[in-house]
């Protein structure tokens, strides 16, 4: 039996941070994690989002994208090539590589940290004093019992299944089987238009698959700003070929022997359609799997997720839970960044995390950013606001990239000015989203946004033209 | 003869968007240029910058990056070609379609915001009653009299001769020749290490040219914070190698017919190297050639920059200037914003702009970009400070992306921890500027952009981590 001040459960982008910072701050700790490498034979950190996430899919989408660059945009920079060829396994290796780096990176912060890492699934057992018992299983039927003054639930999320078929990540695939394809697919269906379904479908079909989308809601990203959302589903639907249905009814999934078979209604009509490759990206759920919540009485709530406040206190003292397994965006930086707040507030500090300043990004050709309130959401809040936007258009550094598409909006208070919201798709605003964070943060106003200076020629003058554009003095609209 | 309220002198980022500002307040505007389009054949607006500057550079930029990622990044992604082939001309082709673009979008903003638009060279004649008189010279023999109110002056700057050796832009090239080349040159000198010369030299040498950059000071960028400048020397040389040599003295040019030779002494030897071509980039001069500023008394300096106050008034009444023919840093965005002041004073508001948090930047790869004080400035003024340096060798976007080097460097006062300057090497930064601008703008301190969500997995990031560790709590560190 080991004692620490504090368990980590978890060592994904929440848990491993939290556990750093609880051990920077001074205390004994210990995270636990049951994840391996993609071989599974060594134990990997990092969780979904080094492993099979966030990460290793921005490796994909650039590799993807130099494709697609070379087919579409080399000719109008003088350059021409013969006898191109692709080859999806280094595409891979190299995700994995970079995959490998990254993880590895995380046990090297442990060890600097003293922060002390063991492998297994942990459970509650029960309570033994103040503490907190938990066992932690290695899957070779060996048992360590840890007892923490402080325990934080970072467990994380799973893929959403769909009842209609099982996943096998051969034909019908995960994030983590569409991560790891080592041949382009001729004809590949997603299930479920979010960030995983557009980030991964973009990838495939930029190396030559054909993709459809079926996507069970009627709108088309609905958490987005409309504006937004419409403007990219033009670029994914017209420009890039994507095919995207929206308001589809899955009926039936059969597998055969290289292939799958998805029987579907949409627009009142009934279709099959027969694919080489499935992904299911239906969305996540909260992953407690083998927590033994039940053993200390750990409250979840009825879609599964553990049950916070806004300090992610659970019901349980000193039990803490943070990340994509309690309320709030699915997101790795807000699961980081509530694992230093719970870091600090076991020592005593006082952090606070604004969540209507967390970022969201999607990664597709042109980006999609934002922060704050859409439109949609002011007016079901019934705020009176103003609006400003710009486009890449006449942007001279868009323009010299060769992706001068897109558009900047940004919403502020229509009688204080102060920002609201700024919405973004266009090339690399996954980057110029941080200037708006900072702004909001700061409680900016559209007039001080236009009032900074923003360097020329940068992408960045866009949301500077779309301040000024909410302060009805736009100088290039 | 015509009267205005305000006339504009120079159509570039001071001058065109001063002239936008000013009619939107209210004011009759007229806006006086002598630029023509590459051919010649007819006026083009945009000044330096967008004809032969700024925008220019960033497509070639371009370009010229995708060569070196075909030869350098490719095998690693799985792409396989034979027989690359480079067209410069078709590189220029993009460019100028690029610069015609952006040169037409000014003439449009110029009607759409009922500024008058007048070809020709302006010069002062004397006064009538309140208003200043100018005569404007179209080159044709004649001469048009425009009366005005208000003159703002942003007639920009023209490269620093050399006295050894005449620019011909056929062997001897400045920027507007080192824009124009329409094929690679073997050899390729660069007399200069400053922007113009570091871009100019980059694009060609990753098309295929040898290029040697002679640099007569002894420090390499000696404008930037050193550690970064240090940073970029090592790629710049080791890594791409450019054959960069400081402290050189050139004793001589002499033109052949298709080779330039330049003699020069370097660390006490006497060298003579040819080349094929030569591009002289030893900075910009104010221009004031035409202006007459002696026919009303406009005081000029003795390097020839008109005398301007903090609010850029000359020493005549309503006789403003902007941009690179005033103090300070020679920047499109410092022009535009000294423009859009100056507009908003002649009509009595109160603007402000705070030259501490005017960006810089350099577009090499890896891209430089900072704001505020230099470690090096911070030592000379005595100022007590602390810093945070982080680098991308570890974020995954940047691995991402394939483009992990480089370092972010946050300076923050000693005593309340205010952001004294952010000082970046690495991917895209020129975007990253803008979010520590903001945080400048609003008396950040390194704990503040420490405490603020940044989303993963960006660049972004880097700088979070800086701040973090000038706060001494680095969590990849």
């Amino acid at each position: 039996m080991s004692q620490f001040d504090v368990a980590v459960i978890g060592a994904g982008p929440g848990g491993y941070i939290a556990a750093i910072r609880a051990a920077q701050l001074g205390f004994h700790t210990v995270c636990i994690d049951a994840g391996v490498n993609k071989a599974g034979d060594a134990p990997a950190l990092g969780g979904t989002c080094l492993n099979v996430g966030c990460i290793p899919s921005k490796a994909l989408l650039q590799s993807s994208e130099h494709v697609h660059t070379i087919l579409h945009d080399f000719a109008d920079h003088g350059i021409s090539l013969s006898e191109v060829r692709f080859d999806a396994e280094q595409m891979i290796a190299r995700k994995d590589a970079i995959v490998t780096k990254l993880t590895g990176g995380i046990k090297y912060l442990f060890q600097k940290n003293k922060v002390e890492s063991v492998f297994g699934r942990a459970a509650f057992a029960g309570k033994n004093g103040d503490l907190w018992q938990l066992i932690v299983d290695n899957g070779k039927g060996e048992y360590r019992s840890i007892d923490a003054k402080h325990v934080i639930i970072a467990t994380g999320s799973v893929p959403r299944p769909l009842p209609l078929v099982e996943i096998d990540n051969i034909n019908v695939l995960d994030n983590e089987g569409a991560l790891n394809l080592s041949r382009v697919p001729g004809k590949l269906g997603v299930i479920g238009s979010g960030v995983i379904g557009l980030e991964m479908g973009s990838v495939w079909k930029r190396v030559g698959a054909e993709v459809t989308v079926l996507e069970a809601a009627p709108t088309f990203l609905a958490a987005a700003d409309q504006q937004i959302a419409k403007e990219a589903f033009k670029y994914f639907t017209k420009e890039q070929g994507l095919d995207i249905q929206l308001g589809v009814k899955i009926a039936a999934i059969n597998k055969g022997n290289n292939s799958v078979s998805v029987q579907y209604e949409h627009n009142g009509e009934s279709k099959t359609v027969v694919f080489d490759k499935l992904i299911v990206a239906i969305g996540r759920v909260p992953n407690t799997q083998g927590l033994h919540p039940e053993a200390v009485g750990l409250a979840l709530d009825e879609r599964g997720f553990v049950v916070v406040d806004e300090e992610c206190r659970t019901n349980l003292p000193n039990v803490w839970a943070i990340g994509d397994v309690v309320r709030g965006p699915m997101l790795a930086h807000k699961a980081s960044d509530e694992g230093v707040a719970v870091a600090e507030r076991i020592a005593g500090q006082k952090p606070h995390l604004d969540f209507n300043c967390i970022p969201w990004v999607i990664y597709t050709d042109p980006e999609i950013a934002w922060v704050g309130k859409t439109e949609e959401q002011l007016k079901a809040e019934g705020i009176a606001y103003k609006k400003g936007t710009s486009g890449f258009g006449a942007n001279g550094r868009a323009l010299g990239l060769g992706k001068a598409k897109g558009t900047v909006k940004v919403l502020s208070c229509a009688e204080t000015d102060r920002v609201l919201g700024v919405h973004m798709i266009g090339p690399m605003v996954s980057e110029l989203v941080a200037e708006a964070v900072m702004a909001m943060e700061f409680k900016a106003s559209s007039e001080d946004i236009a009032r900074i200076v923003h360097a020329h020629p940068t992408l960045s003058e866009v949301l500077h033209e779309a301040a000024l554009a909410a302060d009805k003095r736009a100088l290039h609209g």
